[in-house]
């Protein structure tokens, strides 16, 4: 009797014959981390000591995050290709910067959301951190198109920044180029979103269903988990099957052809899919990789589960009040649309 | 000894020869019309009894007012020319659209922020609510670039927008491209901006300086008001001196050369100017639409009080929640940049 409903204690302790706590410590055996609970530990993790995250650092980031006139032509903020109310991407296959040009390229966007759990910036991953990163967009040609003296002119023609500057950093602060940067890329550090998954890997065992459960397990099994780890799933640079890819634009990733797995968190609204933007539907993604990057031809009932596996990793997005921006000086250098 | 007393304190209560109570009777009786102090009143001032004002309606009309998928590329919301960070323009002296396209007409984007109080809408008045002109922007070719039936399309194809529409609307409701619009206008007309110069009107009589006292005198005095009066200072067709005014574009008004004069609260922040947007310094404004339109060389103490008067009009803004969006469908109609 007692061996009965210790047996029965198992089944019910387990989705499809491993148990939960099983499942748990295997996906932390795998690489896979959960986002802490506690705000402390998450502002642990996401902070970075160069650049320490302080409440007014990250409204003044938010504030610069949301500006257009950080663009040549005063139309598009870092939120335009990275839009927080769509996934923190744009949703478009290719990025379209100044005067409608696309990325080169064609390289889609990826979201800022949790992009601070990315090891490296960027698909080829040139950036080793957000700091770095927030600089790149600004100036590029196709995205922003706005030399950085131009932002720094900008901004510290107008003196509401500036004593906002001088609040977060000291009155001799001079306010440049990276530290324009450098202030946006904390207000990106703050921008994590929790999920689902990240409170069954921290032993609330009902928050996943049984098929996001198994999802979790074959993600696990079939070796999506081998580029997909960490905090982020995803972030770290990987071999990628270039010569099979048969994909739109030229990338070819780093020097040694390495490129940036995706973060997979909130994957269910950062579609389409890939560096180039290809795929639009989610569990062909899923499909595609298995059989691009693992070799492997999924069969429709693991792609499901894997995919209803990666829906469970839509996340709380943060709540954001939208900036009231400083205005434009008299001496603020003017928008050029061309 | 009694009557020295009474002329001090006639003295004290006025700021440069007449009375507060005195020059708050001039303003009203020139037609300025104090935004009401309760949010009740104010309720009552914004709504549309044919497009009823509830707390859902406005806050789903906010989700589609920054909506990219409401244009065709899916890149630009109504937030894009309309941004409510920076005063609800584009800060741009033509408005741009789909793929990089300048208004044809070289026309300026006018501020949200209390359009509500337009007698009209568009620079030829030739909408008459903002239920109705919602709609222009968003099929423009230079705009948004969509065909209503691609919005309808788009909005109907995600089952949460339309289980929010039927929540609003009630179950049997059709999501047309008409109720997306009008949606849309009910969160427009709450974005109303009470100031200073209200308090002052409302009887706060140390709500304004001297010297913008002494600037709405002159705007009185002077005749702005003719045209800059209501609750918007601004918002009704007025004739326009197109023959003397040497301005870019080829826009004439509507079909008797009329011109709607621009809203005045925050003008501080919605540079650059006039319905073309060719003047980027508001004292410059004031002095070329005094010499334009009312036949006035301005002094420049006189253009520097009315510009202060000016800068007394900008408001509190609405404190906006950035919306998390809901996420395309598989059937949702993919953005077209082309």
């Amino acid at each position: 009797m007692l061996q009965k409903i210790f047996l029965l204690g198992l089944f019910l302790g387990s989705a499809f014959g491993i148990s939960d706590a099983t499942l748990i410590k295997k996906a932390k055996n795998a690489g896979l981390k959960p986002i802490p609970k506690s705000q402390k530990q998450i502002n642990k993790l996401i902070n970075n000591p160069k650049n320490r995250l302080t409440k007014a650092k990250v409204e003044l980031g938010k504030k610069l995050f949301f500006d257009p006139r950080l663009s040549k032509s005063g139309l598009i903020s870092c939120n335009t290709c990275h839009n927080l109310a769509i996934g923190g991407v744009d949703g478009v296959s290719v990025a379209i910067g100044h005067k409608w040009a696309a990325n080169p390229h064609h390289l889609n966007s990826p979201t800022v959301y949790n992009s601070v759990f990315n090891d490296v910036q960027f698909w080829d991953g040139r950036s080793k951190d957000l700091e770095d990163q927030a600089m790149g967009p600004i100036e590029a040609l196709p995205e922003m198109a706005a030399p950085k003296e131009l932002v720094e002119a900008r901004i510290n023609s107008i003196a509401e920044y500036v004593d906002e500057f001088r609040r977060v950093y000291g009155k001799k602060v001079k306010v440049d180029f990276a530290l324009i940067a450098s202030t946006i890329a904390t207000f990106e550090r703050t921008l994590v979103t929790p999920s689902r998954y990240d409170a069954f890997l921290n032993g609330k065992k009902n928050a996943l269903s049984k098929k996001e459960k198994m999802g979790l397990s074959l993600f696990i099994d079939k070796g999506c988990v081998s580029c997909h780890s960490g905090y982020g799933l995803g972030g770290q640079m990987h071999v990628f099957n270039h010569d099979d890819y048969k994909g739109k634009g030229d990338f070819r990733g780093d020097k040694d052809s390495l490129v940036k797995a995706g973060i997979l968190r909130n994957i269910a609204s950062t579609a389409p899919y890939f560096h180039d933007g290809k795929v639009w539907e989610l569990e062909n993604a899923v499909w595609q990789m298995g059989k691009l990057q693992l070799g492997l031809d999924l069969k429709q009932d693991e792609v499901e589960k894997i995919t209803a596996f990666l829906h469970s990793l839509s996340g709380k997005m943060p709540k954001i009040t939208y900036p009231i921006l400083p205005r434009s000086a008299k001496d603020t250098p003017k928008p050029d649309a061309n």
